[in-house]
């Protein structure tokens, strides 16, 4: 028996997702065939309401409904710092700690030489543009602690420091209720170089 | 920063799906948002049509695109015989096998006293329906090798046998390239009851 073509289309659109393979696929599809009829539709409903609706922010590429994100179109925030994040993801990360005020800036990736990643391929330039109001006084780049995200920051940092701009990187170190015992050697290490007196 | 609705909702939907948590929600719903505009609209297009162009085949309650599924439509088939499994999927299993040229008859589910599932939730009755007719002359019981698979196949045959209809069950035994040693229990003394002489 063939699987029917719209059972067999909507497998292997399924399978395009990251981390669905071709039986995760086929389960959720035939889970949704059982499903009721309005549960599918509202949720083909919801995936072009994503798209219908949603785009990115005109200054800061996070994910808006308008023209501009919530954050910049706030008017509380501080506009003197952009904290500077890989992905929109981060932006709900560090939006959950309530401890910054300032704007952000999304580069939707990180600059990677070995998959021929640029400056000009991850709205470095929007963020050099912003940075030339001469309002921004912190720029703290905020990307992954691994070896692109480092990386990318060594180079923004080369860029903006020239600007007479402050360049910040979240501080390293332990995580809160980690145990020392337990800690990566990495971690441990910038741990210790970073210690802060009491 | 709140999520904007679009995306909450889509994320709300997806973490409705098996398997799928509120984490890989996020992770799947902002791959979406990245996705072409194309990819996502063809996947909100196929949802549509897997509710609008499938429905079960009336005669044995596998997946069809009419009111036949391919299996009952064939007219090439063994109408003597039925193999009754427990979902859609079973029946692409054993069609794969390519050695049975029966019908079908899925039950969807199993009985389960503990939820509640009695043989009239699972199309119990449109089997005894089916077999009424006097053209069947062997049903097969292919559900799971489990304590609900085990317990609706003894159900079935009871109700079945008083017919005049033989109902088998497929065989018990050892996996095929599987290794004696690594066997559990219950299926290795299966095996050794069920010997065949060569």
């Amino acid at each position: 028996m063939e699987l029917p073509e719209p059972l067999e289309r909507l497998i292997a659109e399924l399978s395009r997702l990251p981390g669905v393979g071709p039986k995760t696929a086929q389960r959720l599809a035939f889970h949704l065939l059982r499903a009721d009829r309005e549960r599918v539709e509202r949720l083909s409903q919801v995936l072009l309401d994503l798209k219908l609706r949603l785009s990115w922010c005109s200054r800061c590429f996070n994910i808006a409904e308008g023209p501009l994100c919530t954050v910049c179109a706030s008017g509380r925030r501080d506009e003197t710092m952009i904290c500077v994040v890989e992905a929109p993801l981060d932006v709900l990360a560090v939006e959950r700690t309530a401890e910054y005020r300032g704007l952000f800036h999304v580069l939707h990736g990180v600059l990677s030489p070995i998959d021929n990643i640029g400056a000009e391929d991850i709205h470095i330039p929007e963020l050099l543009e912003r940075l030339a109001g001469g309002e921004v006084q912190e720029v703290i780049v905020a990307t992954n602690p691994d070896i692109e995200g480092e990386a990318t920051a060594a180079y923004l940092q080369r860029v903006i420091a020239p600007l007479g701009i402050r360049v910040t990187r979240p501080a390293h170190g332990l995580p809160f209720g980690g145990d020392l015992e337990y800690a990566d050697e990495l971690t441990l290490a910038r741990a210790m170089s970073g210690r802060r007196a009491l």
